[in-house]
């Protein structure tokens, strides 16, 4: 697949767009990671005004997103990049979707956190913050293993979904029987259910890109195994 | 970005790839439609078979979505195609990962429906499946819109999320009171409300899809405009 001649700079300026694609991917990351860690405190120390920046903030998530898109064209246009490079950038543009919707879900749990915060404390948020915690470094985590083609540490993610299927599914069971015995909490209890399957849902985005990642180094797909059929 | 002399044969090749694209990615979306309505139908009709024949046959969407990735990847590599190619090929790449995730979802469609369909009716499904018409419709205009490049169309298909949005907060309304009328409800009707959260994901997935068309063709992005921040 070796077809145009690059004079030698062009292929300096070809590494410095990937490491460029790199640094920006991570930074993205690092913004995402940080909507939802300010989503989750918003809710759990009912901070409406950190809501609502959260709110604002993802305007830029979807700035990178678009950003990432471009400068993955462009490689992929003007560089004509060869059988693993290319499998960098194409994947690339699937992860950037990938934090695109997880910025979405920060924006989701911020707004049930605004409902929420509007009416009286329903219990103590426990389980939450824990689910948050390892929704949280799932998403570090995967775009590390990206970067540095690290399949190890992809593998490690995928495990640790289960872990948050089992938070899901146990703050699930536990606001069930919450509305049974109060039903005046039911409205305040679904929102929060919303929240918990929210988490489970970056969780699911995370495994994907992990997935991806092995997928990338491996060549070989290990997407697609059976979910927990849990709710 | 004209840089290597194909021969006449191959370009023809070139197009007769990029039809086959084409088609597998309608394939893909017709197999994806049959999903949603297989998944609702045995919900509806309480029929455990059909929920657990959907379930099966998602290794089929799965496979499609690998063959597809290959498909580009293959153009990509050996094509080196240009500007609008280009762009058809790589928004074909994140295309497929959205249908394949409303795949997913029929999936889960059919575990809530395994479930329910285990214990007494709740009330008739009149709401769900009129959303899960919506839904459908919209995941079959979106991919529509993209093999045509119909920025008309595919701006229908984001006009129509706001419907879809309206049934779900509905549903989520009716199953509360409902919930708070009947407590030894809250069970069953909390998987009702997950079905009805679960459709207008794929409803937001149709509209990404809608949305990325408009960005292909006309280059300027409408994504990330401000959702509905009902739960």
């Amino acid at each position: 697949m070796e077809t145009v001649n690059h004079p030698q700079h062009t292929n300096r300026q070809y590494e410095e767009e990937l490491r460029d694609l790199r640094e920006t991917l991570l930074k993205m990351g690092g913004l995402v990671e940080r909507q939802i860690a300010d989503a989750v405190q918003s809710l759990v120390e009912r901070d409406s005004e950190l809501a609502r920046r959260t709110i604002a903030r993802d305007a830029e998530v979807n700035r990178m997103d678009i950003d990432i898109d471009a400068l993955c064209l462009r490689l992929l246009a003007l560089r004509q990049p060869a059988a693993s490079d290319l499998r960098f950038i194409t994947t690339s543009l699937k992860i950037t979707a990938d934090m695109e919707r997880i910025g979405d879900i920060a924006v989701n749990i911020s707004e049930r956190a605004l409902e929420l915060n509007h009416e009286p404390v329903l219990k103590p948020y426990i389980d939450i913050p824990r689910m948050a915690d390892l929704a949280q470094s799932m998403v570090k985590d995967s775009l590390d293993a990206f970067v540095n083609h690290d399949t190890d540490l992809a593998e490690k993610v995928i495990e640790r979904d289960d872990e948050v299927d089992q938070l899901n599914y146990q703050i699930f069971r536990e606001l069930l029987s919450y509305m049974a015995e109060e039903p005046r909490t039911i409205s305040r209890a679904t929102r929060v259910l919303f929240v918990s399957k929210y988490l489970e849902r970056i969780a699911d985005h995370a495994t994907n890109i992990a997935e991806m990642v092995v997928f990338m180094v491996k060549g070989k797909t290990i997407k697609h195994m059976d979910k927990s059929s849990r709710p």
